[in-house]
């Protein structure tokens, strides 16, 4: 049987888009944003700059990874078809940096699984996890929603909220019996 | 009615490769190559450095643009949902040039509508043009072989083949009635 394809978002999956964004924002105005206070808020509204900042160049080579994405994305990848999606064409500055920034933290990704798109109607798979329902709304198949501030106030609706990567290993690891 | 997904490639169906590799093969050896004599041939062995050719920076920021591309693909952008599917992760230093070629000469397609990935697996639609088989023979819908020396000496099987956008245009674009 062919392996399952995994579509796995970056911003906000596996990099960690908030800590960066709440770093830029005490640097360019002083301000000091909590993560437990941007519930529920867009990210353009939680932060003054956000276009500023993502535009800055070495925003995205330099984000933080969202903890334990590295090692259970490796597990997941000896047993899914994994591809990394990432909406990047809006900032052109992002698809070198996005590119370098996956072959430091999960070089096991091997540059036929990473796709830089504009929106994510043209892609298919058979799971797919990201942080906005922009994206999975248009996924026809099994959705998780990766809990981030943004979407933390909304029901998940057809999608599966997970907080996690423990909690995705849990989903979606198969154990050896 | 929604429109249908028009998933469309760039190199060999909106740039000119082949052109550029012969430009390139004459700086660099001094060989004089003539498309005709290249028919059945993979693009590796019918030039000496296809590699040290696509590594150069500029390849794909200055490749020619395939006769009637633009004119053709501007009216079906007004028909379909276009997005520009183009195999660039192997060759990193492309992502951006490839970016601003597409700004320079397919100025009415909006950053959302590309998609720059390594295998196209992971891409769905109603509609492909390609002129690679290893790309055509994993979507499952409506596939357009676009003729190239490469594949020009294989059956198409189950793929349409075609030889120009002006034929691209008869076959794809509605006309008014």
């Amino acid at each position: 049987m062919s392996q399952k394809r995994l579509i796995v978002d970056m911003d906000g999956v596996l990099a960690d888009v908030y800590a960066h964004f709440i770093q830029y924002e005490k640097e360019y105005t002083g301000l000091i944003k909590k993560k437990e206070d941007l519930i529920g808020v867009t990210e353009e509204a939680a932060f003054t700059q956000t276009k500023t900042y993502v535009r800055s160049v070495g925003f995205f080579r330099t984000l933080p990874v969202i903890p334990n994405s590295q090692e259970v994305l490796e597990a997941l990848n000896t047993q899914y078809q994994v591809y990394i999606v990432s909406s990047a064409m809006e900032f052109p500055n992002s698809l070198r940096e996005k590119y370098d920034w996956l072959a430091e933290y999960f070089p096991y990704i091997h540059w036929k699984q990473i796709v830089l798109c504009g929106d994510k109607r043209a892609i298919q798979g058979d799971i797919m996890i990201d942080d906005h329902f922009k994206n999975l709304d248009y996924f026809e198949e099994k959705t998780y929603l990766f809990s981030q501030p943004h979407n933390q106030a909304s029901p998940a609706g057809r999608h599966e909220r997970v907080d996690s990567w423990e909690e995705l290993r849990g989903k979606l690891l198969v154990k050896a019996t």
